[in-house]
């Protein structure tokens, strides 16, 4: 029943990880993040949001209840969709720590190129309140796990040489986080190719010397 | 004549790239820090700015033009300093490309904890007019190109195992400047410790095995 080696598709949940589809956005939402990424979040009103949906105030109001609300729901649709494909590239790489580091690494690149309107989202979670902040830091917090859960099991196994788990899979995560910063300026690379230095760049950092 | 190997103040431009005093702003440029990290750079208006300052408007803009020179002045300080520590930093490691990368990672993580509001306003950078952003990037490619030229040395040399530097580099900058997003959040560890895990994990990103 295993999957065979060449097959990512996930039966389990039903997802290819590696085939970003458009990401499914209400009209409401897809507005909020057109509006988000040219106006920032405090220079974007729940009116402007409306005009650019061609809906009024209140009946966005029914569906949201603020702007916060808006962002939320961009930033947990954006986390949940790399947390599940995280997941996926993890399972699909069986045992192997090697495979499922490049996987996971190839998932989070994947989406860093192919969504960085969505990934860039990031840089407005302080404006959250407490409580929010909270909460979408604990989603966030998942796609950690997965990161770590991975370098760990390297670690035991031998496969990886690493000090520090924890610091080392914020590294991993924080270089991946830094594409969306430049993806878009420069561009000649195809969001593949760019997740396929990132692999290799990956397995260095946990000790991996090529072959 | 050269520095001895404990003491990296460097004597070309008198700095001690390891000691990070509080830098030096205006109280204009101080006001539009906070300003800027609180409201975000399109939720302050000039006119708040001049209020947490004390001055009129006009007076505010007898030194900068508009809200985009306040973020423009920001960023340029910002960056200019960590380009002049990153170069201390790699000039103090003299011949040798793991000491140069090691001084280099450590003088950017800590510019990053130490001084991690002013590194957060790089979010806001694609808010700024194509001439400024271009003009900017120019002045945040000279911290790229002080990593690049010490990844070459060290491939060079053989020290160093690197198949791509031009990406190995983004992917350690990258790593260094995601720093911001979480430092403050936990925050049990100092600058200097947060700097030689971060030197470590560089050391494993450029092949270079722990003794």
């Amino acid at each position: 029943m295993g999957n065979p080696v060449d097959e990512p598709v996930d039966d389990e949940i039903g997802i290819d990880w590696r085939r970003l589809e458009d990401v499914e956005l209400t009209p409401i939402l897809a507005a909020s993040l057109d509006a988000f990424y040219e106006l920032g979040y405090h220079g974007t009103t729940v009116r402007e949001v409306a005009r650019r949906v061609g809906v009024t105030v209140p009946a966005l109001y029914y569906h949201h209840d603020s702007k916060e609300g808006l962002l939320i729901a961009l930033l947990e649709l954006s986390t949940a969709d790399v947390l599940t494909r995280a997941n996926a590239a993890d399972r699909d790489g069986g045992d192997d720590p090697l495979r499922r580091l490049a996987n996971v690494i190839e998932a989070i690149v994947l989406r860093m190129t192919n969504r960085a309107r969505l990934a860039s989202l990031e840089g407005e979670v302080r404006y959250l309140s407490d409580e929010n902040r909270q909460r979408y830091r604990a989603v966030r917090k998942g796609v950690e796990e997965v990161v770590l859960r991975v370098v760990q099991a390297g670690a035991a196994s031998g496969d990886f040489t690493v000090e520090d788990p924890a610091e080392t899979t914020r590294a991993l995560l924080g270089m991946c986080q830094s594409i969306p910063r430049w993806y878009h300026a420069e561009g000649t690379l195809s969001p593949e190719e760019v997740a396929a230095k990132y692999v290799a760049i990956a397995m260095k950092t946990v000790g991996v010397q090529p072959k």
